[in-house]
């Protein structure tokens, strides 16, 4: 949605109070940045893995990544993500069971005698289905997985890039719902890389092809404006402060 | 060097408490065994980046591994590496320095009042003319490299690829002994990797490529020879008792 006259006022006075260099940084990484590729994890539980994908997804310039919760709720490390997280558009899938409940509380229902063991419900099918509806293909990364990062086709559609959690890799739902399946090619006696290494390795080749093959991968101009004017908003020096002071001074 | 007589027949006594599928398996993963990428991690701190990169270089077929330990022990993370280092043959080039000293030691004295400050002795120079004696070019890895994994230059010969430590990177002295430089193109904020994310990238694409442009890549019979010997000896259920009750009967 394009920005209105309130947030364009706003953008111009925050951008005031950062440098030119600073500025310009801004709009050359934005440049690069793509939604073509988007990044899903699926109910991830180590913190440092979590942070690890929002660090490759900034590198790489992979704009939009979806955290979806199941059963664990998806923290970060900032020692691992070094503040990159502020430069995406992260969207959580939250479940309210797991807003309602304390992880103790989870874990005794886990653990504790139930007799009908009725499906959990999950935020994965609503993330999936709200990714299809924009035009998304779900590509399901899985060590039994058919194509190859090297050779997944791009040019049919934009793609959501799905990792599944630590220990039991993608659900159900994600094999169900996947229109193809990804895995990386390995020749040694352990067979998965951990999470933040595959993660690395299929975004990394999946985001140079899409450069070098000619897609159009580029932020739409709307699209562009608001990632820039929401990087303002969360990176300005005392941006709180500076836009209590702003809407202050124009109500 | 070949196997002898002795170490042949102690392979066979130990593989006849192997399961076939277990030596299968072991015959599958040693034809794609290579040496033509060698790694060398350059005085890493964190243990679990040290054990990601035992688990990637296993998983992508990378057989030697160096570990040059110059202020910190090399040391290993068995949750990340999940045993991947037996597979390996790792070498790692101690200082002495080290040996000696505490930990503590080494850190009272970096932050002492030491009026000259003597270059520190450390085994990178060693390590790297040891590659270099051998053929091997010398491939420094760092933000500010020149190649990228896609185009170096893998035709000239065999290659080893170091990485540095995770917070100042390679040193000097692998700066100045280096053939070649190499880096991750990036587009992001966050101007560098982290180093399992960058090992896994560097090495992912280097060994497929390797695969694919038909170079000399494989191990040479004798070395693969004793590459399953060692696989044997240290995999084989209850391993030194049996060695060394063979010892006993042969001796």
């Amino acid at each position: 949605m394009r920005l209105n006259e309130y947030e364009r006022q706003l953008q111009e006075y925050l951008e005031s109070y950062i440098t030119p260099e600073r500025k310009e940084r801004m709009r050359v990484v934005l440049k690069q940045r793509t939604r073509y590729i988007v990044c899903v994890l699926e109910d991830l539980y180590d913190p440092r893995n979590g942070s690890a994908v929002i660090r490759h997804c900034d590198a790489l310039g992979i704009h939009e990544l979806h955290v979806i919760e199941n059963r664990n709720h998806f923290k970060t490390d900032k020692k691992v993500d070094m503040g990159s997280a502020q430069w995406l558009d992260i969207r959580a899938h939250r479940c309210s069971l797991l807003e309602q409940t304390s992880p103790k509380g989870l874990k005794s229902a886990a653990s504790g005698k139930i007799r009908e063991s009725k499906p959990v419900p999950t935020r994965t099918a609503e993330a999936l289905s709200a990714l299809k509806n924009r035009g998304y293909r779900i590509v399901a990364t899985s060590p039994l997985g058919h194509s190859l990062p090297e050779s997944l086709n791009l040019s049919a559609g934009p793609v959501a890039i799905v990792f599944g959690s630590e220990k039991h890799g993608i659900s159900t739902q994600v094999r169900e719902e996947a229109d193809s399946t990804l895995r990386i090619p390995m020749v040694g006696f352990i067979e998965s890389f951990n999470l933040s290494a595959s993660a690395a390795i299929i975004l990394y080749i999946l985001s140079r092809r899409l450069r070098n093959e000619e897609l159009p991968w580029r932020l739409e101009n709307d699209d562009a404006e608001r990632a820039l004017y929401e990087w303002v908003c969360r990176t300005a020096p005392h941006a709180e402060r500076l836009i209590e002071k702003f809407r202050g001074e124009t109500m």
